[in-house]
């Protein structure tokens, strides 16, 4: 098969289509001939040598794909040869095959074509896990994604929305603003221009946001504490601002606040599949009744992922950005 | 009544037992007649003029006390006048009489004189709301607790060892030390000879702590951080280290840790109740069948409050300061 490698880190130059041996599925996976895999920020870090795949992982890039299912490996219940699928990935989807633990995978949801599926597994379990399962966000609570029209924003606003809670988010643009409020965001903060923390306690009669969802890490840690309610939760899902930050333990203290930090691709393969089974329980009926549906910027050739990468470096699209396998 | 009153914030000496207006039960309040209060670090600062009372709390020092109910307001169902109690204050303790929400009111424990459970509500309210409620402390999981020897201490490590868990502390001299394994714990570190993480690393096999019950704040954040295991979690209820330290989040994204800072004291009464509740349905059992008890240091005269204060200042006690009313 054909796969995107990487014979050395670096730009998004050092994305090579090449030929490669096919990946044989291992007692409980399941073989995926991949149609198309979407590009993540882990993605340009792994490129540039920064984010190494977890041990036992495949060495190309891609932390989800959808395809169908070519072969099932011993000990795989559930799916059969032929089954339309997307998946969590360690690592692999950047390719035309990718073998896939069986409790990673997801059928694709009524009325959705099979690449549309691609953007789906990691901002559904990115989102769940983090603001539903750790974070608890309610009915009637106050989310603050940053970020709101990436990937992961646009399926944050849509899923809070849907329980019923009220939705702030974070963009540079009008443009992205704009898109945030159709999926439904309740208040846009435009952070070029404007203070977050005000923004949010003005907008909720100075107590602040429930959960906050965050990507930045250090450069928004402080802002992101002072923007908590009391009993606030903070989750950290990314670090693009960095990764020592102050942390003002009093403020913390006086709210009664809670902060996590997590990622999905280095957790064992019983905690991965709880959360694919709680995302297909909780969030694949959202999607099969079109109340939530994937927000996909464009559409590359596989074999030019190095494009999708500039894309996500230049935060110029709305969205998920997918690589089409041949 | 007398109570002891705080006319000049400043040193010990502050505190001045003199006679002031009796307490009146409100709506869902009783009257308790004390027979004993507590010193608790809170105290400290409050008579420095650091921690003022939340409001409509009583002016005068004291988080718990134990006594006899002596009149219920309107509204007070499940208590009686004559009922021997112990309970968490918002203050007011340092007193001959004190009013109390009766949500926060709990039996004393059989077995235990009157007296006695004036050890009880602040620590045991404080380790279950956070090692169990909030951080969820699992049997088989490893808790280190630091200040082993104080009262919350000394009740982490009972509760902790009641509940299946291995216990871990740090104290600042052997005879402290030697008190928290008589409680149960198997690791012992002495904070000024050990490097806490080192030692909590090389006991767990290199994994970690589960859950760590930290009184120190900003001083150990960063050590906090290193010493948890992957999934863990800190819970922060004191800053006698600081309020301001370097949080590594790289360190948390990879461990999926999560850290929470809370305090009793401001919380609504809802919040209070529910505690209280919990308290008395997983930890008063414990106490009745002598498998969890209080642990006292001295006994001093209510009126010499300052005297309590000093043992508190100089850390030469293990487990809990207890303040007698005449």
């Amino acid at each position: 098969m054909y796969a995107i490698t990487i014979p050395e880190p670096g730009g998004p130059e050092a994305l090579v289509w090449d030929e490669v041996p096919d990946p044989v599925p291992g007692e409980g996976e399941v073989l995926v001939e991949v149609v198309a895999s979407a590009v993540n920020r882990a993605d340009l870090l792994q490129r540039q040598g920064l984010y190494n795949p977890p041990p036992g992982a495949s060495p190309y890039p891609g932390l989800e794909c959808s395809g169908r299912i070519v072969e099932a490996g011993p000990g795989v219940s559930g799916w059969a040869v032929g089954d339309e699928v997307c998946a969590l990935l360690a690592g692999g989807g950047y390719a035309e095959k990718v073998a896939v633990p069986a409790g990673q995978l997801l059928p694709v949801p009524a009325g959705l074509d099979v690449r549309q599926a691609a953007a789906l597994p990691e901002v559904t379990c990115t989102v769940w896990s983090n603001v539903f399962m750790v974070s608890h966000l309610r009915p009637a609570e106050t989310l603050l994604v940053h970020g709101g029209s990436s990937g992961i924003g646009t399926m944050a606003i849509q899923l809070a929305k849907a329980v019923g809670a009220k939705v702030a988010v974070t963009a540079g643009t009008k443009e992205k603003l704009d898109f945030c409020a159709e999926l439904g965001a309740d208040i846009l903060i435009n952070y070029r221009e404007q203070d977050f923390v005000e923004e949010i306690k003005q907008a909720t009669g100075g107590a602040g946001a429930d959960v906050i969802l965050d990507n930045m890490g250090a450069k928004y840690l402080d802002r992101n504490v002072q923007a908590l309610a009391v009993n606030g939760r903070l989750a950290i899902i990314g670090m693009q601002g960095g990764i020592k930050g102050e942390l003002n333990i009093a403020t913390l203290l006086n709210k009664r606040a809670a902060i996590s930090a997590t990622s999905l691709r280095a957790r064992p393969l019983d905690e991965k599949a709880t959360i694919v089974a709680a995302v297909r329980e909780h969030v694949w009926p959202l999607i099969d009744s079109r109340h939530v549906r994937p927000v996909v910027d464009r559409e590359l050739p596989m074999s030019d992922a190095a494009a999708g990468h500039r894309v996500l470096e230049e935060s110029g699209h709305i969205g998920k950005v997918l690589l089409v396998a041949p």
